[in-house]
């Protein structure tokens, strides 16, 4: 078997567009492998440009078709568009695995376009850094607009859409108290309101419900974002454009407000402190069966406390970091 | 003002069961102060006698009540209790303010249970260690059973629950569809059922679909615990009694299977790897305005990536950490 492309002769490749390069580089930040960290951190450097979009919603709320037909609306305005479709629930990985994803068929044959789903492969956050880390190849790679597509349950989720400038958040018809339920996690979050399938007969029911709760947190003044609630729908089609619209004016809105520099800084840090965390965990797990499990020994054995325990550990991670760096 | 006992002075007194002792320790590891670390690790070190008991329930479920009336039984039965109430979502801290607690004013007079109810100052992740830490306390003060009672819903929360060597998960009967919604986080990790209020009309109905869904987990052996599903009413009261009987049994069980040290090696590892991510996050918090935001800056700026800045702060925290050790 030849020896594999080194991760750091894709970066030049990617940068230029090259999507079999792109493909594989992802790949390997989502196996996880240390060989490409220098590749990622180079990519990161050239990355900056694109407009990352965050998307979630409720299971069964149409959110993928959504995407795939804003990504058609993405094109035809003349840009380039990634997707980056997470799944945690699904065990493949790979994007053409999954079924849903053959419908955005279309697109894959578009070189305009990047379409890639990716799945937990072990720990969630894992995923989290893994599809940053794809936001930054297909950033770097030049592409105008990139979505970051998520199911919007659970904190990992959250944090993974909050990582796009502009974050989109899919209701459906019907979802009645459901919504009352999601509200406190992730309506808050959004900066952009959808509800999807308004063809069905209760859309203008959740649309007015989504309304009344906004106008509670109305403030007054000329630079607050005043986020809309758009009812779209995919068959017969209607209200994409607008979505596209008002993701085109917040963009505007960051920029020409300076929000753009806060929420960089918000999502950066956001990352590092997770990726610290992640970190911290991995390290741990390696020590199972050494130091670790050493230390379990003397806190059940009450020979030292937890908190000791914690300290250490820490400690010993920080020599291996240092080594690491050497 | 007079200077406030120093921590390590109260530890000998709080072994002894002294109450008042073993309340100023509570608060100032609820206050979350440095000063009392080596109190607590010296507490932590005479714990480990105790069995400890974690209960949990939506809201509504009637959990407050039955903790109450179950600390009363264990009374009754010659043994000691002492009770850790978690209320995240009160503002409130110190036990006493809480309405709620009003009705244990009965258990309050009685020397042999000790009772105290903690709220988020801060961080739920702060509250978790605390709160472990009011645990040890108790158990170093002798207390021969204590109960963990905290709501259901958030990983935190379930992590705080799974500190205990038993775990009793409440439900309210008409959960109805709730019972699938809360089934994945809560319900995997009872080791009994409580369903309460049975002195309602369609309890009976979620004993049975409590236990259709155990059933399909049942697999065969002698030494397999098999997780009971246990009636109770407060008023009029029943069923108390056989939740005290499967909360022994499941403590023998522990013990004559020797299942007993793979949980404390599970719980030991759950805690110091939450305390360790603690740890890294108030360092972090510590140096905004530091070090974390040149880093920011850094990477906003794309001078450097956030695998790299994260590598960074943890190189630097273990510099004080070594301090604190010093």
């Amino acid at each position: 078997m030849p020896k594999p492309t080194p991760s750091l002769e894709l970066v030049p490749q990617a940068r230029a567009g090259n999507r079999r390069a792109m493909a594989r580089l992802i790949s390997r930040a989502e196996a996880g492998d240390d060989e490409c960290r220098p590749a990622l951190a180079e990519l990161y450097r050239h990355s900056g440009r694109a407009h990352v979009v965050g998307i979630t919603g409720v299971p069964g709320s149409g959110k993928s078709t959504l995407v795939q037909k804003l990504a058609q609306d993405i094109r035809a305005s003349g840009r380039t568009v990634g997707v980056i479709a997470i799944d945690p629930s699904s065990p493949y990985s790979g994007g053409s695995i999954l079924g849903d994803r053959v419908r955005m068929s279309e697109l894959a044959a578009d070189a305009g376009a990047f379409i890639r789903s990716m799945a937990t492969r072990g720990t969630l956050g894992g995923l989290a850094r893994a599809s940053l880390d794809a936001v930054d190849i297909l950033d770097a790679g030049g592409y105008d607009v990139i979505l970051i597509e998520t199911v919007g349950v659970g904190q990992d989720e959250v944090d993974i859409v909050k990582a796009g400038h502009t974050t989109v958040v899919v209701s459906a018809p019907g979802l009645g108290d459901d919504i009352q339920a999601i509200k406190a996690g992730v309506l808050e979050i959004a900066d952009i309101h959808v509800v999807s399938k308004a063809d069905r007969p209760d859309a203008n029911r959740t649309v007015t419900e989504l309304k009344g709760m906004l106008s509670m947190d109305l403030q007054p003044g000329a630079d607050i974002w005043r986020c809309p609630v758009i009812a779209t729908s995919v068959e017969p089609k209607s209200g994409i454009d607008d979505l596209l619209g008002a993701i085109d004016r917040h963009r505007e809105h960051l920029a020409s407000t300076g929000e753009i520099e806060q929420r960089r800084r918000q999502i950066a840090g956001n990352r590092i402190i997770k990726i610290a965390e992640e970190i911290v965990r991995e390290d741990f797990e390696r020590r199972r069966h050494g130091q670790f499990d050493d230390l379990l020994e003397r806190v059940t054995g009450r020979r030292t406390d937890p908190y000791a325990a914690a300290v250490a550990l820490l400690s010993a991670l920080r020599e291996n970091i240092s080594h690491e760096q050497a």
